[in-house]
């Protein structure tokens, strides 16, 4: 078991990570104050409680714990304020008080919509992750969580940190081959922009990683938190250094939101963006094996680095322009610098990520 | 124009209070660093609308604000998360940025409607208070925002302090009678928690108070603000001295949800319930003048001081068992030790509040 520690004065909280490490949730939950004298919520989605929750509530409960299990709906449609609505329903009958907890059991959808359920109710109660996906080592630490709104994504929500995060990897094993490359897709973002070793040992490790090596899995889902812990814990409120988790994101987010979110995984979308912030990177003049390395890595894990043809450019360009990442008319665009460094340029003009766009879509 | 500070470290905010002041409003918000970059989005309700917002959206324009402005319904059902959603909508289709602002200009119901849009669009902006009601003098500090759900009132919100509140008396005088003596019950509710000698100035001023005198209401309003301010300095996120506040409200949050929201206003449920109060603490064995006081000052301003006489007492105290200030069980009271003197005391009986209950449809 590593445990990773993420520093934000009295919000800090402890990231465990290991295989069967869920054997331990009742003495790790006692241990971090979680109280067994008010009811406990655990929400998770339809895929994840057919594998793992029945699990989950016999330890819990044999620990001691009352608990209070809801299911959603899997899928990004389940982040409404319609769906929050009936948790806190259920929230509510089941008497949760101040002192009780909300445990998200699940991928990053439960996570950000178990997270503001945390967040609001009561206006804020204890919050605690168990992700049961890749993509969720990304959700599970910096303290964002959100539901989203019929015209735009996460645009509803808190910062609200949990109490602690505990990750057993062996629940990855049922998750599908698809969120695995998915989800593997943030960590080589989080080698891309903090640590060229790690994006080397990525590399050298894919194989091992898409079929979901116990010894490998620990390892980068340690790196993937380690790097996004040192870069939340410098800017917890997103005022600055945090934008540069959003590499390949201006581009993905525009491309998740014209695609539907069926034909593209967030993480397939911002593996297209992070080739595309490479693109970038290269006609600002910065080194062509940016280019070649993000590709070729990306390409390794199976992942897609071209732009579907049939999604139209100015449909593209105008869901860009309506993201939240564009700071008062001016493009914010993180480009990759060398491999393992981005810097926050707030100078790229929208002619040359339409440019950037369309050459996408002739990548092989 | 007196100002008071709300001290909360780097969330400290100041409140403005006077007659006429909203002919400074541009000023005020440009030294408060309200940026004029951003779309700004007021949010009013139907009656507030009628008498104040031309005039406020005149001012801001002519000092070089972008404004935007959302009206919903008046009254509580608005605090809800579907008038949030369309809230939300008005504020993407403005395009309200992270620098941009949310001001509520209304009373309590469109301050903690407004106040949670601004807690949670894009996990927080920032918020401005423009209360127009006398009962906002108490909701407009503090911090305390939140929408209601159909099975719970306040029970989804955030803290989210303001950064200034513009407290206008002149926009005072439209409001109907009942709403200013019911608005006035709370400042009644600061003086009987806090200060004995504001309790005395409030008997004697209470003609002029009722009369919406311009220099009472301004010093009274000031008076009340000072002494939440003062609580809450102390006690931000309600782990203990705040509960003071709730002088009165244990029984008034009871009778509001067993009445219905139309038979009682908030501050006249509180009324009874702070005699309620009163009535505890004589059979505490604290003073008999408690009680001759408390309800002698409220009869002074025309606020109900027995309970209607065809509320079941059962579902008076069901209501109540429900009520989130019960902490694991225990029931938390707020008892009046003398005039201006409360303890937050966690062993009164359901039994002897139910014998009070019951005694507060026979007075007179
Ligand atoms: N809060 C943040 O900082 C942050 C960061 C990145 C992404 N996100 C959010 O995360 C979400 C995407 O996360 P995700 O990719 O984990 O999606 P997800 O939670 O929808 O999970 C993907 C799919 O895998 C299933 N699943 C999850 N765990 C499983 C398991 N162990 N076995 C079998 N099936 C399993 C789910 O039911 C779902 O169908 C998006 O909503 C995105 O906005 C949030
Ligand atoms: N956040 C807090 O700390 C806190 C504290 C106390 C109460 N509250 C909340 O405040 C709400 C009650 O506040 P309220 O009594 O101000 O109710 P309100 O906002 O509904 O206002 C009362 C009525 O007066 C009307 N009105 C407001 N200003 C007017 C004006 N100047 N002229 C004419 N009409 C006017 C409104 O349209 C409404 O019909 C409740 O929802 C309660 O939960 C919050
Ligand atoms: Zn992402
Ligand atoms: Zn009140």
């Amino acid at each position: 078991m590593r445990e990773l520690n993420v520093n934000l004065g009295e919000r800090s909280y402890p990231i465990y990570i290991g295989q069967g490490i869920m054997e331990q949730i009742g003495e790790l939950f006692a241990k971090h104050g979680i109280s067994k004298g008010s009811p406990m919520l655990i929400v998770t989605d339809s895929h994840v409680e057919q594998h793992h929750l029945p699990n989950v509530i016999r330890r819990l409960e044999a620990a001691g714990y009352k608990i209070t299990s809801y299911t959603v709906p899997f899928g990004e449609q389940s982040k409404s304020l319609r769906v929050l609505e009936d948790i806190i329903a259920v929230a509510l009958q089941a008497g949760l008080d101040r002192k009780s907890t909300v445990v998200a059991l699940g991928g990053g959808v439960v996570g950000d919509l178990a997270g503001f359920v945390a967040a609001s109710y009561m206006r804020g109660v204890k919050f605690i992750q168990i992700p049961t996906t890749i993509l969720a080592h990304d959700s599970s630490v910096g303290g964002k969580v959100a539901v989203n709104h019929p015209l735009a994504k996460n645009i509803i929500g808190a910062f609200h940190q949990p109490e602690l995060v505990l990750y057993d990897t062996s629940t990855l094993q049922t998750l599908p081959d698809r969120d695995v490359r998915a989800g593997l897709s943030e960590m080589i973002k989080h080698g891309l922009i903090w640590d060229a070793n790690f994006v080397a040992w990525l590399e050298e490790n894919a194989e091992k990683l898409v079929h979901l090596d116990a010894e490998a899995l620990e390892y980068g889902l340690y790196e993937g938190c380690r790097v996004k812990t040192i870069v939340v814990s410098q800017d917890e409120k997103e005022h600055g250094l945090r934008a540069i988790l959003n590499l390949g994101h201006t581009i993905g987010h525009a491309l998740e939101a014209t695609a539907g979110y069926n034909e593209l995984l967030h993480g397939e979308a911002i593996s297209i963006g992070m080739v595309g912030s490479a693109k970038v990177a290269v006609r600002l003049g910065y080194s062509e094996h940016i280019y070649t390395v993000t590709k070729r890595i990306l390409q390794a894990f199976g992942l897609p680095t071209s732009l579907p043809q049939h999604l139209d450019t100015d449909e593209i360009m105008s869901a860009m322009m309506h993201d939240k990442k564009f700071d008062e008319g001016n493009i914010v665009f993180i480009v990759p610098t060398e491999i393992g460094k981005v810097e926050i340029n707030k100078n790229v003009s929208a002619a040359l990520v339409r440019e950037v766009v369309e050459q996408l879509k002739l990548e092989v």
